[in-house]
């Protein structure tokens, strides 16, 4: 995406030594000071990787998936030998639980890495990484096309802006680059539709407030911020067309595990007859598992509830606490949508009806997605 | 309630000046500074009671009530004439136009204080004022018992903890004394029953994560924050047990104006079968209004959605930015939910079916009730 006048993307790989042995390091926007900071920071090892993706300074399930394929090629890089890739992709597969990308990226550079001769490993790795990255703003310029035509569909006949509420960030910011629910967006805008966005803050991190809210106004899409609390109001009022949101796990019986608090729009969009739309790549389809209460909710510190970051009139950035001392909090990440109030679901291979999810299986590529692990 | 080893109420009047003309001013906890300090502020005025309204340093539908009863007291006691006191009310009306009983207590004050003479207009107005809180008290904890038996039903072969839900702030905080919906909590608790509550932050104001946790914490309650977007998730998860939250103001056919977000959490419940309460005292029952569409819901301060005040690391009341400069925000503070998610309505004078509300009209005394009103 265009921040400034320079074309970005979330994460690329860049030379650190050149010569006999080229060896690499992972750039990163450290997104946990947006939108106040702009930081760019490189990771030399798969053990400040595994730290960037626990400290979400990257984050989003497509973008987990591309840093853990980069972790692994920082990992191949620092030894190849199968030993040092299995211990690598352990680390990186507990460092987030619920975002079924991650699994699957760590998974298919193993299966790559682990049949060519360890001399090899490292570049194959580093290829194998660029080519998940790739595929990945691919197949988000595909969501964007396919939701751009519901988009459009909804717009016939409607006078004025069409409204998009979305819950958390899943812009380009949580993946490679153009995002998954917010890829329809950006291609609305660009294909001149009047579009508006409503952007849930999403507490506790506030990725809508400060991530998305960020990402749109640099590309020029009118937005509202509001409060987690709001949305239900507004589809009570009209004022909102259609629900677009990304998923960190989806079943292939359509349940979409995302951020917490999604179950409660898609439960307002229901009740007032507004499209909940999930916008999900292939990669974050889980095959293996048949029932959503399976998927592993993180539970994340408490202090994501006790306090707030942000920037202080002074310019800095500070942290308020905004509970009282001692007091017990929880911090559930995510929550699960059934597939029965998901009107439809937005892949690269177009839209599918929830129930009708497992249909891709029929259009992936075994290779690279394990599907023969379907149980 | 308890706070430290005194006892208090949330607005008291104080004898400012003795002798001939004994004169009073109000005394109120500033509840924009909880939990982090305890202040107590005196107002002298009707001026500064609607200030104090408007900034939310009293805040709370029963409470605003009591607010303005004592605001047309201070107005009586600085001139008891006719003009001034449509001038007093008028302004008061105009400081918050959600709460009911708001308009409730006005209205009430005026009928009393416009039937006597000039010279007693003061005396009245300060026993009317007193009056009205004690009735508060009085109404709550009746509330208090009858959700009490709700509470005891709930907890019949049910072993371990009995989990309420709260949103946003209706404890005696929001009250004169005991509170609304934390009431039962509060009953509960003291005849023993192992009871612990789910307390909903409430952005963009923190009302439970700064009130509602400080006032159970003061009083030995177990209670666990959560961000607004967590309730579906422990619903779906059968953490919670029922769902007790105030009211601003609810109609004769049983639709609960409350706290935005709200509505959200009446969805949940009722989509995973847990029981939804609202607590509502018959001052906050508008007689007048058939169809909940026509309450007016106060849009607040966008900055109330970009700013989030608490205590920083140094120990100051600080506050931070979330948003990104030159976002747009909105911040609509409440919303309605509609009598079909509502099990009961559990009054001073029962538990009601929601459409069985208008069955207090019986009970209510039309000197106090302005049921004649009723449209």
């Amino acid at each position: 995406m265009n921040i400034g006048q320079q074309l970005f993307r979330t994460i690329w790989p860049l030379v650190r030594e050149k010569g006999e042995h080229t060896a690499y390091c992972v750039a990163i926007i450290d997104q946990t000071v947006l939108p106040h900071e702009w930081r760019i920071i490189t990771l030399d090892s798969v053990e400040q990787m595994v730290d960037a993706i626990r400290r979400m300074q990257v984050r989003g399930a497509p973008l987990i998936g591309a840093a853990a394929a980069y972790g692994m090629a920082l990992a191949s890089q620092e030894s190849p030998s199968e030993q040092h890739l299995q211990a690598a992709a352990s680390r990186l597969l507990a460092s987030r639980p619920t975002a079924v990308n991650l699994r699957w990226a760590v998974e298919r550079m193993m299966r790559t890495l682990l049949v060519v001769p360890e001399a090899q490993r490292c570049e194959y790795a580093w290829r194998e990484a660029d080519c998940i990255a790739d595929e990945d703003v691919r197949i988000n310029q595909a969501i964007g096309q396919h939701g751009l035509a519901l988009l459009q569909r909804l717009a016939v006949g409607k006078p004025g802006r069409l409204n998009v509420l979305t819950h958390c960030n899943a812009g380009w910011l949580a993946t490679v680059d153009w995002g998954t629910a917010l890829a329809p967006v950006y291609a609305a805008f660009d294909a001149g539709m009047d579009v508006h966005v409503w952007v849930d803050e999403t507490r506790p991190r506030n990725q809508g407030a400060s991530l998305t809210a960020w990402e749109l106004q640099q590309h020029g899409v009118p937005y509202t911020i509001v409060c987690d609390n709001a949305g239900g109001h507004l589809m009570q009022h009209g004022k909102v067309d259609c629900v677009i949101v990304g998923a960190d796990r989806a079943t292939c019986a359509g349940d979409i595990c995302n951020k917490i608090g999604t179950y409660l729009k898609a439960l307002a969009a229901a009740d007032n007859g507004v499209p909940f739309y999930a916008a999900v790549p292939t990669p974050t389809i889980d095959w293996q598992i048949a029932d959503a209460k399976d998927i592993p909710i993180e539970e994340r510190d408490v202090d994501e509830v006790h306090i707030v970051a942000g920037r202080a009139e002074n310019g800095c950035m500070t942290s308020v606490r905004v509970t009282p001392e001692g007091s017990a909090a929880a911090n559930p990440a995510f929550d699960v949508t059934p597939a029965r109030l998901v009107t439809s679901i937005i892949t690269e291979h177009g839209c599918y009806a929830p129930g009708r999810l497992s249909d891709i299986l029929q259009l992936v590529d075994p290779a690279i997605h394990p599907v023969t692990m379907q149980t």
